[in-house]
């Protein structure tokens, strides 16, 4: 079992592993992403996210996808962790404590003060994972979103 | 009135805006960064976010600080608005919509397929200006944060 830093070279299991988690998410169709989209977005001249890979005997079985975040009231940087995906067949074998371990490290070396994801309100294993591991929920805020028509109209404003 | 990007000269004044939007959200305890925080973090050789300042008559009265997030869905960048203030003397002179709209404008000129950012289940005027310019509320998912002991203990665990 190990973890290592992902390369151009995998962008064809990062795709796979965001379509399985899509499916396992019960929204197959919402993956829209292609290899040319990962290529060019994580590993172009201006990446915007990093990727890890769980291997089981160089075989990779799950990935987690993050980028930085920050906050305000600490002035520091935070990691956020878009993804974390282990294929069925490889749970329960420690990947994702694993691929989360290394990110608490990332955190400690890049002197981030917080780790932060998302998680479906309806996924208890992962919400008891989680909970396990100090985490809490953040209660009190709503992420909003903004996005196609809405936001092009927004940027079509003549507001100054 | 006018929206321009900060620079290293504008810290202060940044550190003033999230000290008067901390105390505006109850929680003026919370923010604890001070200036030279700001001037690494934002200013120093990786910036990890990016200020926009909305000024009246050239003297500041607003800002936006942002980064980029990602989609594994979409594979592409999103901009995650962190905060969003106007000193209380110049609201409702439209600056709040010209941060916005320049951000909109920002998020299309770099191929972004979302704008995102949290709101205080209380601020009910916020969630009001937000819906009115086509934004939603992201229903089902709850953010999960690890910090302070239980982050450098995960980061400690000898799991590889």
């Amino acid at each position: 079992m190990s973890v290592r830093y992902a390369t151009a070279a995998d962008v064809p299991t990062i795709l796979r592993f965001i379509q399985e988690l899509a499916e396992y998410e019960k929204l197959p169709d919402e993956a829209k992403a292609t290899e040319e989209d990962l290529q060019r977005t994580l590993f172009g001249p201006r990446p915007y996210a990093e990727v890890l890979i769980a291997e089981q005997n160089e075989t990779p079985v799950g990935f987690a996808l993050f980028f930085h975040n920050y906050s305000t009231w600490l002035g520091k940087p935070g990691i956020y962790l878009e993804d974390l995906y282990v294929q069925p067949t490889a749970r329960g074998g420690g990947h994702g404590k694993a691929l989360l371990t290394q990110l608490a490290r990332i955190c400690e070396l890049r002197n981030c003060g917080r780790l932060e994801w998302s998680v479906l309100d309806w996924n208890q294993p992962a919400i008891d994972f989680y909970e396990n591991l100090g985490a809490g929920p953040m209660e009190g805020w709503t992420t909003f979103r903004l996005t196609g028509e809405a936001l092009e109209r927004l940027a079509l404003e003549n507001s100054n």
